[in-house]
């Protein structure tokens, strides 16, 4: 299932990148990770929608407001979320000391993430050290890649990582995109965050880049959900240096539709790692929802069917319950009429205009066979207009319970 | 915890009730309850707000808008879901033969139930036997009530009754409300349903009892949540036949806040008996939200409070996670600025303005026990309004999963 490939953030030209320890974490294991460009970059970011926002959210949201930066810092182990004005000057702490080890005059052209437990400060006496440590460590290649990948991690199991190219203008220039990502895996005992990382030697104008990253994360990180719950830390990064060298993209078309959906693409490959490495994850859906009557409504139900504990529990047990299906999405607030609503599981009609069908009430080996497989295609077909969504949710399992029941502070 | 009544929904003056084996259920357990008041009645119902409603729910949402009936006919085994037509028809044939079994002259006067197995038809060669067989067995008195309350149940371990009595009026008469209710256990292998059917010999006019019943059913049974997920039959029914004898509440007012006020503790007494015996639960939680800049934003912070999985999970391990419940608190569409947010645990300042507590950074013995009792109290203060809502939730367990995971179709 995982493409995972083996280098990613430092395959566009010009980046650089390291990761090491700087001992936040009581095992010792790596918890620092810089990611810089040569040159200036454009650079856009999309952060949680919660309401209570970690600091690095905070600083991060104010340093890409003018679309410019070149160096990304992430520490795992603290998250420096819900800790007042102290754990914003923490933040910003982190950036000027990464601009400083790396001669840059502008803390502002460094974007910060923390992830990890919630509510305790960071341990700066640790952390501005081992920026300065690690800043001349920085380099190109499938070791540097390694060790940011690995840096960024909490309670994952993989490294995620992930590389695109494409060719870009006359004569063609290839443009590369690299990503690394964390999560959604919880921080003992606290919550679950995403992270992601990407650079692009692609020149793009950040105003155009801003809106190629939302809608890459509208269509892949915005529909992925391993237990429903939001992160106060998620944000997703890019840094665009324009070294590819060709025509700097300023506008929608050709080349900028290209660009979209190398993005895309990433996003949704690092996607897949994500949802695969989720807590106590055996089995993932991918929910497919068609003939909604706006895309807001096909959303709506692909989000509903992928958190409905019952669905996900009926998925874990492997059980074809288009019952639930029905339920999950009948309580959405889509406009939906249950007379035109169908089912199908696996590829099978399950469930045809508000009835059951043969197969629904006497579900086949063959069917029972397709919900035992590692992924299971669930199609929800509205019957109302022409908007789709494709969701990717998890199953819930007792293992979830383990890992976020059985720690205690 | 549980004030569970002996005796209840035959208590008020006029009204009979029987259960019995139809033959639905493959256990032969109970399976078919009938409620009966000697007189006319005012009615009311509130329905699930789930698009795909069963059709037992439109054929009572049908009989219950001219605000009159007499009988409850309620099956549990089949619930007649996702049926279509020929559902909608047998279950109006349900009501068909127990007005003809009660010698009453318009089937528009009996409201229908059902819970079970989704999508399969109602073995008809059962119930409507099974309908003339109960009628000749209604009484009045303890055995009566316990066997309608237990033949409405599915998965549920427990009976759930409840009784209140009131004075009205000059000369004080008494007025007398019974309940029962079911849920929100899972019908194996497919969904929760709650439903409960209250009795009362009020003298009530229809509107106002409609006004009565919305506003106990929003304080107590919408804000109780098991698993987040919204069935397809949920509905609460009231008849009040108004032989208690007293000036008829026909208008707001003094009469009116006591009957609903009697009501409303009536289902908030079913509430807590019904979480109680939620699936795998082995800890509630009392989440109260003040300070919202509306009774909108109450509900919603309440909600994903209790709807949270980390939160759940939190209080399954007795773990006083104050973290997640601010993750869960920003997370709803409320009005919320992080800075004004505090909680409190059991009592205890946690989390003030934005920031941890000593106590929250330092968690003490005393609150690990108090996370660590059958019901723990979660404060949640937005700072923001006068707004407040209470919600009752539960956690999430292994026995949840195991429950709606470990059955096959």
């Amino acid at each position: 299932m995982s493409r995972t490939s083996p280098t990613s953030i430092t395959q566009p030209k010009g980046f650089r990148a390291a990761g090491g320890t700087c001992g936040i974490k009581p095992s010792g294991k790596p918890d620092l990770a810089l990611i810089v460009s040569d040159v200036p970059c454009a650079t856009a970011a999309v952060f949680t929608t919660n309401k209570v926002k970690g600091a690095p959210v905070l600083v991060s949201q104010k340093h890409v407001r003018n679309g410019k930066a070149r160096a990304i810092v992430c520490n795992s182990g603290t998250s420096n979320v819900a800790t007042g004005e102290q754990g914003v000057r923490d933040a910003e702490a982190m950036c000027t000391a990464t601009a400083k080890a790396l001669g840059m005059r502008y803390p502002g052209e460094v974007l910060v993430a923390s992830t990890g437990v919630i509510g305790h400060r960071l341990p700066m006496d640790k952390v501005l050290p081992g920026i300065a440590d690690l800043a001349p460590t920085l380099a190109r290649g499938k070791q540097a890649d390694t060790a940011a990948a690995q840096a960024i991690l909490t309670t994952d199991l993989v490294r995620k990582t992930a590389l695109r190219k494409i060719t870009l203008g006359t004569p063609g220039k290839t443009v590369t995109l690299g990503g690394i990502c964390k999560g959604s895996g919880m921080i003992a005992p606290n919550m679950a965050t995403m992270l992601a990382f990407i650079t692009t030697d692609a020149a793009i104008a950040p105003g155009i880049l801003k809106a190629a990253l939302r809608d890459a994360v509208a269509h892949t990180f915005n529909r992925v959900s391993v237990d429903s719950d939001k992160s106060t830390s998620d944000s997703v990064m890019i840094l665009a240096n324009g070294l590819a060298g060709h025509r700097p993209i300023t506008t929608p078309g050709k080349h900028f539709n290209a660009f979209t959906e190398a993005l895309t693409d990433l996003c949704r490959d690092l996607c897949e790692q994500l949802i695969w490495d989720g807590e106590g994850v055996t089995r993932i859906m991918r929910v497919r929802v068609s003939g909604a009557a706006s895309a807001k409504d096909a959303d709506r139900v692909g989000r509903s069917v992928v958190d409905s504990p019952l669905v996900k529990t009926a998925l874990h047990g492997a059980d074809p319950n288009w019952g639930r299906i029905a339920m999950a999405a009948g309580k959405s607030d889509a406009k939906l009429h249950k007379d035109k609503l169908s089912i199908r599981i696996a590829g099978m009609d399950i469930y045809r205009q508000g009835q059951p069908t043969k197969l629904g009430l006497n579900p086949p080996a063959k069917l029972a066979k397709a919900m035992a497989a590692k992924e299971v295609i669930i199609e929800v077909d509205l019957g109302l207009g022409h908007a789709a969504a494709e969701w990717l949710g998890c199953d819930l399992s007792r293992e979830y319970i383990h890992i976020n029941a059985d720690y205690t502070t």
